[in-house]
């Protein structure tokens, strides 16, 4: 039994709000149950030093959590003087993630950023990270196409990401914190809407794990984010 | 005539929506307007070092804007590795004048650490953010109070502020971004649900100004505050 | 009765000496008491990225405490790594002040940098700095004249700066150390040689302050000045 | 064609040399072909603030290059004053996967910091370091029992790294930098000598993956970790 | 022919004044000629960690310019984020000196904290800041005897230092910043008042230097500095 | 009698392997007894800011250490956010002496990167620094002459560099670290082939020294130095 009382491959709640703030050219609000994120993209012309020239554009993502987003407040990192390898090595995915869903050449020498900021944390914001920026990312991507800064659309595929894990010996999709934090692997799985694989981090918490729960945990992925990418879509259909 | 069609002593709509978050002790999402601000407040037994044994509580606050909440984005502070000069005074000044609005004696060693985050600007954020906190502040005492960790309540007074100026001129209330960036003069007022004053900040930022225009704009922040607080009061009593 | 036997209305000795150090274009020595800061201002061809090409011109400012300026000696901030905020928000303060001194216009794609290093701190250095730069820029701006880097004097008008305060319930003048760390509240003024504001900051240290303090403050505040400006006057003259 | 001319299921030379250095309690120089790390295990009593009186032990990482170590000179991360994410999330996956090969209630309130600095990197740096790091951890832990530091040995299980990938449209066992540089899909397997797995990362650096691709990896990951185990005990048998 | 006129072995004038600020233990204004360092020495009771419970003291020294001290304004380096290589190396430099002074032992677990700010400089400024230092010192040990904080005094010997060099082709005592910029080899020397060394640089600038330009150096910086005690001891007469 | 039976004049096993990784244009291991540094040269077009258009090149050269290449592990300095005091200083006094081996404008608009990291340590690190360093340096030249990036040799003279000390009041050569860490002087010289002095920097660590003394530890050092040299040529002539 999940504490949420939910079946092993059951979803929490997903949400999607696009236009959550008005500034950014793609704005998203992305709630995974009571794990809330505001991921926005924000176009800017030019690309890094190591692009110049080449004709090829850039995405970037940065992740943070407001201090009190979390059970216990934690330090802020911009007090504290410097993000924490945790928050690296997420905004690091999340931008890896991102740029396999544009053609980087269609972009031409422009960079989109991608901000995800947890707003209140409760269990798989790195996964809600990944699916709410790719919804602001065609956001910002179709205001590009409108004022003319590409030729032609240089979107791929949708991209969505959720955590599985084996949670008491069994096999669970989308961990919430008391399951994340007491489950014996945590996998983390980004994929295509046409089923490819983008990134699968999977790591064993408290106990080695087999092949075997491996493929059960992809399983449980795919067709997680099966519906995920549905709901993107309508989303974006809206 | 005002940008916003606003008169003079008009103040934008004022939102408070406590329990915003569910972490917290206290967590307000804080609106005049476009101006969107999460103001949490996190209770921690123990105090700073310099107060270890007098038997008196902390408030302190920090402040923080998202990337894009702005029209243009900032960089992260995160990731810049350091607090801006602009963000330090602003958390200052939120932390004196919350301090100001509590017995610390009363409060005990705890700390109360108030944490004002921008997730959309336009114009005001240190005003709304001090004006938010306060409810949050006020919720997180309650807590305290449920959980014995006061023995009566450390409240003094409730403490709102608002931005007032010459624009084109003219004294006006609660600037909104156009506004701000274009006026003659820029006043913060803290105020007391008293009348008294807790911190009075102008700058003249295109003219000097004189005597009788401060006196104008005391009186607009006075009335505009008087506002301010029923809206607070009315959100705790709900 | 003050501290130092003064009346509420009584500056403490104030003196100012020009070309008290022998590289920067303007250097001052300025003293109020026994507070001492030197105040030089740094002409450098060039402005920052955000004016480039604008025609105008720039000044900043940089404040600093020697670590045994005071009577417990302090960390010395280049040692820590980080200013703190304090100096950060002081030094934006002397930046704005004296930029509200000179048409940018005229001053050119120049920058004038203000270093105010304190040497012996007594009360009042915020006030004091300010006092003591606007004569080191006004050295300043001469030796561009004569060195035919701008057309037309780009000075505005003289500034000065004073600290007021409510001391055991009395507004005084010019808080010394003893009177400031023990003052309700606490009110720094800057204003030009025609009587115009160009800031006031007051702030309730231990009770709210009302209006007719505040305007009490004021006037005091105003006659200090005016004292002030003889003084700078005098010095500028010999 | 693999650029080495090696079989798609062949490992470069591996070779592992312990008491590479004087001092550590454990010191190893672990070569794949052309990369080389120094992996040191150094003991320390105690343990990080949040395990103290738990009992419990802690194992931590840290990864380092020469700033030469790499084709092009890379800044030094001390000089630049901070360590790079790539950094960090190698140190982090360093951490976690050597955690996992020790009981850490029977290491007892001790800390092992293992250290692993790349001084020649030709592909391949993190799964070199963790596998040579494991053998310096068993030297560390031998040392322990000796000084009776531990009463039990604190080792569960041999732990060894590899990397594999999809390299022009083959999946290839430990990766070269010139393969690494240009592989479709990149993947870095940790398992334990049961076969366990203790971390998989599986990145698509150029289009996505399959599962059958993903599964083609693992065995060969499985089969080369299964080498290196063998090496490893050889050489702690020596 | 020396740029000042001055004969090779004649030191610029050398001017010490004791309790420049009134805060300080010890505190002096020490001027080779234009050079003109402010030194003070701090006492504070308690020692670094690695001395606690040894019954031996330390002493620590922290040097600084003021940005303007110079013919260019330098960066400040409290707002660059850290001191900078040369800075690092004058503060050690100063610290090992001074500790030299001083029987560990007999100061008993108390720190003397040691700081020179240059607000002119004129070249010389760390022979000179050693010199004001050692000054300075013997006041703050005369504070300690006076407040019972030591039993017997703990000062070993007046210490002091002086710059030589080869100056187009000769050796020349007190070198000014015109000299030192182009001198062939520049050498610093630190000696106490029975005539043994402390410490001795020379470097090299335009060519290497012989044993016979060594030994004339060390004669000349051995004339000056028994000048320079002289002038120490009478200060401290006084 | 020394710890180690050396003689007084006799310098520890010192053994310099060229090529000792394959990335860097020159790259030596250095060993001086159980001290052992890798030492690269790294080839750059271009010139730091402040010589570009000089038509002169620049040497600058960075140090490290292995967090335990010492008997108690040190911190590592990219984690801690900064290099200490004591690696600026060295890396500084390394830059310094090899810049004197090269004719800087025959080097062209061209850098070298010295990178200096200790694998393990035994005292006398930044001698043995130096020695190697200038090894790798010829190797750099070399490269640069067959890619035709110089037009003719730019290297002036061999450098090499090693400590002496007075050790329980007899001078001796190449102390290692039981010696280094008690000696009453430490003492270190850089000369070049033909017997000039680069530098020589001696400090008192547990008493002042004379004349006499600084004399015999140089005699000592010259010795040595010239054996040295003949290593660095007999390793550059393989």
């Amino acid at each position: 039994m999940r504490p949420s009382g939910r079946t092993a491959d059951q979803l929490r709640d997903v949400k999607i709000t696009r236009n959550y703030t008005k500034h950014a050219e793609g704005s998203v609000l992305v709630e995974f149950g009571d794990t809330k994120v505001i991921c926005t993209a924000s176009v800017e012309r030019g690309v890094p030093r190591f692009l110049k020239g080449t004709g090829q554009g850039w995405i970037t993502a940065e992740y943070g959590m407001l201090p009190r987003s979390t059970t216990e407040r934690m330090g802020r990192e911009a007090s504290r003087g410097k993000q924490g390898g945790r928050t690296l090595e997420i905004q690091r995915l999340i931008g890896r993630a991102l740029r396999a869903a544009v053609d980087m050449k269609k972009l031409g020498e422009n960079t989109i950023n991608i901000d995800c900021d947890v707003i209140q944390a409760d269990g798989g914001t790195r996964t809600a990270s990944i699916t709410g920026a790719c919804v602001a990312l065609v956001d910002a991507l179709r205001y590009m196409q409108e004022k003319k800064m590409v030729k032609t659309d240089p979107f791929l595929h949708m991209i969505a990401a959720i955590s599985v894990g084996i949670y008491k010996g069994s096999p669970v999709l989308d961990l919430d914190y008391p399951e994340d934090s007491s489950a014996e692997t945590d996998m983390n799985v980004v994929m295509t809407d046409a089923g490819g694989f983008i990134e699968v981090q999977g790591t064993a918490e408290a106990a080695p794990f087999s092949q075997n729960e491996m493929l059960a945990m992809m399983a449980l992925a795919r067709s997680g984010i099966e519906e995920i990418i549905e709901l993107q879509k309508k989303a974006l259909a809206e």
